[in-house]
């Protein structure tokens, strides 16, 4: 496994400057959403390059949740503007869409399909070298300082895929707590259910040495590489700050120890699941968002419909680790009991319910919606969200159990419903 | 922080062929000691080399302990090589040894004093590139594949010393349990000690954000930060293996889990003191190491005499954390727990003693020598002890408390005798 870079403390942001002029940065591109450019952390970023005297112009186009052609149109951007380096302010989507921009803006030739994971793309091996890119992340959730992934909405499919590479990693990841006070309750609580998820499905990934096929060339072997005992340490470090934090984070906005918690958790699950992968919830929740309709995702300050990142994954938990507990039950109840289930009396055969009806009532306590139903969709849905899933075989592989069809619509059907 | 990278795995050894295949290596330079070069680990290196058509040179004249001499004497052969990768089989004195024989083979010019630690060497960051180096740790104790960091000892006067420099972290670090099952037992258990004080060290290091002076630049930092979020997750997890495992590992050599697990144990320690750096128990370690007389350590194979390294630090343990305890005892206590250490009852100000008493039990059941007289020091030898100790401040200075001459005399003596 390989970790990026990681700088950790309240108030490092104002560092950037001069680590952009030790990298000998001279045009620089700072990458942001609308609704962050209005914001503290974006400007102690702008300061910091003023101050160091980096010439740098702004890019705060980048769409929540991205999709293709908002992808398109940050990489023209970046072509143009033929920038030395890249800083990157906010969540998951800014920091996703500056590695696209990076990477295509170095790879002048070809279309954008050639390194989209195939089979949506054509997944094809990053050999050109990018520049150096800071992410600065704003909320506690993707991870994606950490990790080789830049996800986005292929809109002509209406599905989620993304691109895959080391290649794209972030040179060095700015954790700064401080940012976190900043965020709405709700994108508190929804990117932190994506850190629970990514540390779920790590941990309960297929193990390493039982992924197939398995190349002989190391060379050949894919970034996610299931759960093995470096990425297991991350994902129980990471639960075990959820189950104490993500509350407090979401019920008050000043409690800098919970949000900064949960920013570390993060990055923790970051590295795990970055080296491990995810699994069902992730590959399941690429349909959920890209066929949204008419949702609109309450402290989300934007103009189109979107099922925020982490309800997306969350929402199907329950009926996921249901499914796939009889193949690790004692992991399962071991996260059941993190997550605050009393196991005592616990039946190993019960790990996948104990751990569904101890994640129900967490979402439960923390306000999200009641299921797939909540936020639009209906049973007329599944089997264009079934649709959906099938080619995201780089995640469902990971899945300690193998899915069918019916299968995947019995774990869409389950969804529909929470409590 | 950032990581090396670390493949993992019983067996993963006979892929180093194809890793140096993949990176284009034409001329390999394999480095191991006289012992080592008998034993399967160097055998599996080699037939894979072979299969894959790798061309390569053995030196396997690796001092045990490396001293400057030694050093030097790897680096004129690296140097007649023009080599064009370095694979490093065996504990931390092999992946030292090529550490540094990589490093002044790429830098033709320039004296050996450059590169080596300030106050001894001159400290020069380095600039020049290295040729990539895969590390095969076959102990499990130093971390050495994790760290940027090679050790040795300074004969001229008498007392170990480094460089230090993230350009000589291994490219990649090969963590095979298979090769720890060949370890004769002190050496599992001095390598296991190492690990334990770079766990004990590095967690009770002065923290990050206490750390003075705290230079504005952050490329001016020094490597090791103090302890912080990060380490400490890495500290912790060390330190509970060792806890579960040491014992097992020593006693049986057939316990490939014990042994398995020590293995991560070393990957995980070294991780944390590679960011947030050790203190006490290795500032005074160097000096015993270096004025070692006639201790001859058992299982070593070699023919000179030496205090193994993991033994040198593990000796001062128990005074050295009764004497720093009073700045962080919720932490000393803590460890003493993770090592077996009943706090139902205890008062915090005990932390330190009931961290020493719980350390002196643990290496009594180890059969460890009853403390520096017990290796051939007496009274006599402090004043040149402390005088080995002043110029370690790259890591003394982590220590939670400074510490005057008078109280590193008293530690030394503490550590006369330990039952
Ligand atoms: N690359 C990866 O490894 C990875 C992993 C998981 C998810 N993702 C992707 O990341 C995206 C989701 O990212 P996200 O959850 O971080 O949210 P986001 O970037 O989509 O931002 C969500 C909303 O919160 C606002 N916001 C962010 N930080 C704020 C702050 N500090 N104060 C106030 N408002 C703030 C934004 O302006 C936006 O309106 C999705 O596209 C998802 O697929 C990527
Ligand atoms: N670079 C770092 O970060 C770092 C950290 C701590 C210590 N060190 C240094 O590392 C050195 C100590 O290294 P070490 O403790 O790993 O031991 P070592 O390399 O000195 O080896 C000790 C003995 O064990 C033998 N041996 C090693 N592996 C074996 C195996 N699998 N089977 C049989 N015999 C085996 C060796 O041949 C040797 O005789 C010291 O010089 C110390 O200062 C470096
Ligand atoms: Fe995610
Ligand atoms: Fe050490």
């Amino acid at each position: 496994m390989a970790v990026s870079n990681i700088r950790y403390g309240a108030g490092v942001t104002k560092e950037v400057g001069m680590d952009l002029q030790n990298m000998g940065a001279k045009n620089v591109c700072l990458m942001t959403d609308k609704n962050l450019s209005q914001l503290p952390p974006v400007e102690v970023v702008m300061n910091s390059l003023t101050k160091n005297g980096i010439n740098f112009k702004v890019y705060d186009n980048v769409r929540v949740e991205p999709t293709d052609k908002s992808f398109v149109e940050a990489i023209e951007f970046a072509k143009r503007g033929a920038f030395d380096a890249y800083v990157a302010v906010g969540g998951g989507s800014t920091i996703d869409t500056c590695k696209a921009a990076n990477l295509y803006a170095s790879s002048p030739d070809g279309d954008f399909l050639d390194y989209v994971n195939d089979p949506i793309g054509k997944g094809k091996p990053v050999t050109v070298t990018l520049k150096p890119l800071i992410a600065v992340p704003t909320t506690a959730g993707t991870g994606s300082e950490t990790t080789g992934v830049a996800i986005f909405d292929y809109e002509h499919l209406k599905v989620k895929t993304g691109i895959a590479s080391r290649a794209i990693k972030p040179t060095l990841g700015i954790i700064d707590p401080l940012h976190t006070l900043h965020m709405p309750p709700r994108v508190v609580a929804n990117s932190g259910f994506d850190v629970l998820c990514h540390a779920l499905e790590s941990y309960t990934a297929l193990p390493y040495h039982m992924r197939s096929p398995c190349p002989s060339n190391p060379v050949n072997r894919p970034a996610y590489q299931g759960s093995n005992p470096i990425s297991d340490v991350w994902a129980i470090q990471a639960l075990q700050i959820v189950a104490k934090y993500l509350k407090r984070a979401v019920r008050n906005p000043d409690d800098l120890e919970a949000r900064s918690n949960m920013h570390l958790a993060s990055v923790f699950a970051g590295i795990g699941f970055g080296n491990a992968g995810v699994h069902l919830c992730h590959g399941m929740s690429y349909p959920i968002s890209g066929l949204v309709k008419m949702y609109k995702a309450k402290d989300y300050n934007v103009d189109h419909s979107l099922v925020p990142h982490g309800l997306s994954v969350v929402l199907t938990s329950p009926a996921v680790f249901t499914f796939t507990a009889q193949m690790f039950p004692e992991r399962h109840l071991e996260t059941a009991k993190i997550l605050g289930a009393d196991i005592r009396t616990a039946k190993i055969k019960d790990a996948g319910l104990i751990l569904a009806d101890t994640l129900r009532k967490f979402l439960f306590d923390l306000n999200v919606d009641d299921g797939l139903a909540a936020i639009g969709y209906s049973k007329a849905d599944i089997p264009a969200l079934v649709k959906g899933t099938l080619p995201q075989e780089r995640v469902t592989k990971l899945a300690p159990r193998p899915q069918s069809e019916e299968e995947l619509s019995a774990l869409f059907e389950a969804s529909m419903k929470l409590y």
